[in-house]
């Protein structure tokens, strides 16, 4: 039997595996809303907005638009929810950014610049290339290129974002390896012929509610960024 | 008379301005023909496929497709005006991907790491997206993301090439600066908003075949990288 070709590109799943997004989102939007008076609980403001977004996202038919665009007109339909009433536009827009805000898990700068020595690194992921170019400025990740949703104009779990992200650089999937603390990431790259690496984020749905390791296979099964490079010989 | 808006983003032009195709492509085919017997103009081969290329991707109504694969229809067909007859595929494929194999000018990746410290910085070339990743790793180049052609889907000089460009971050063209070596291309630019930044070349075809400094107005002539950092508070 021949030997699976090796990887030599990484891609990576962003919102939860490299990214705390619920603790940034939270923070941020108690640093718009807390000032205006309102007072909620912003973890759950943060699961709700998250939840109702990635309902849109994930849905089979789902028609491309910016991450960006998705994520307002979502914000418009959970602030009532939680008894928020009209803001000016200026604030839902820099509410909306608040994405392009968030910070990494701590293990990430260290562990993606490791493995950035040794593969081709990129995003692949829902969001914009303005969100991620933001995050990745933000943390100080050297990103080679911004793969993702907008280069293939629709979203994961669609096969044409990941084989997209794989054609721009020339390479087979089986050259390419995913990398995301979400099955349903990896079981669709994995079905494309991607390798698949994953990471426990065990909080980052709160403590403890993160999903569990996996019980189907995938290549890799790393606690960290930096134990993924260890795996990975980088 | 409102002031302009802050540039917050540089656009690159990259064969040519930031990368010394020439002697580059003439040291790669020598390196792969020389050592097969073959005596010739190393720099006339350079300058015939680039002439060649160029032809076809400037007309106004070229069909989108790699510069990978353009280049290599390219080379099959100047190889027979340099007495070359067949070669196999594996050695096109090498030849050809000697366009992956760049170097800068010498002031560049210093020059570069300055801008970026103020600026996002992008390429937006008609090289594809895993050339531009092969040549800002060879040279250490750390772009924010690799905008440009495969992106857009078409190559300069069409004008959803520089607004799709924008677009992508987010940003009104008046926000957005070309650097380019070539007024071709800052002409285009300029004629959809963007600011233009001229980077003196003066060798690019050879000693003192460089395009001369603009007669035409732009935003910034600069005689290298790090001039043009100077001039722009980088």
């Amino acid at each position: 039997m021949a030997a699976p070709p090796a990887v030599k590109a990484l891609f990576f799943d962003m919102f939860g595996t490299m990214l705390d997004w619920r603790g940034s989102v939270a923070r941020e939007v108690e640093a718009v809303l807390g000032p205006l008076g309102h007072r909620l609980d912003w973890l759950d403001f943060a699961d709700a907005w998250r939840k109702s977004a990635m309902a849109e996202s994930n849905q089979p038919n789902s028609t491309y638009c910016k991450l960006d665009a998705l994520h307002r007109r979502h914000l418009l339909a959970i602030l009532p929810r939680f008894g928020i009433g009209a803001l000016g536009d200026a604030t839902i827009d820099h509410l909306n950014l608040c994405w392009h805000r968030l910070d990494a898990w701590p293990d990430v700068p260290a562990g993606l610049a490791r493995l950035g020595s040794k593969f081709i690194i990129a995003p692949v992921s829902n969001g914009n290339i303005s969100l991620m170019v933001d995050v990745a400025r933000r943390n100080g990740f050297a990103f080679d290129a911004i793969l993702g949703a907008e280069l293939a104009r629709a979203f994961k779990l669609k096969p044409v974002v990941y084989l997209t992200a794989c054609e721009a650089l020339d390479l087979a999937p089986g050259e390419c390896m995913m990398v995301a603390a979400h099955m349903m990431d990896l079981s669709a790259a994995g079905a494309l012929g991607l390798r698949t690496g994953f990471i426990h984020r065990p909080h980052e749905f709160g403590p403890d509610k993160g999903e569990p390791v996996p019980q189907l296979p995938v290549d890799v099964v790393a606690s960290s960024t930096g134990d993924l490079a260890d795996k990975l010989g980088a």
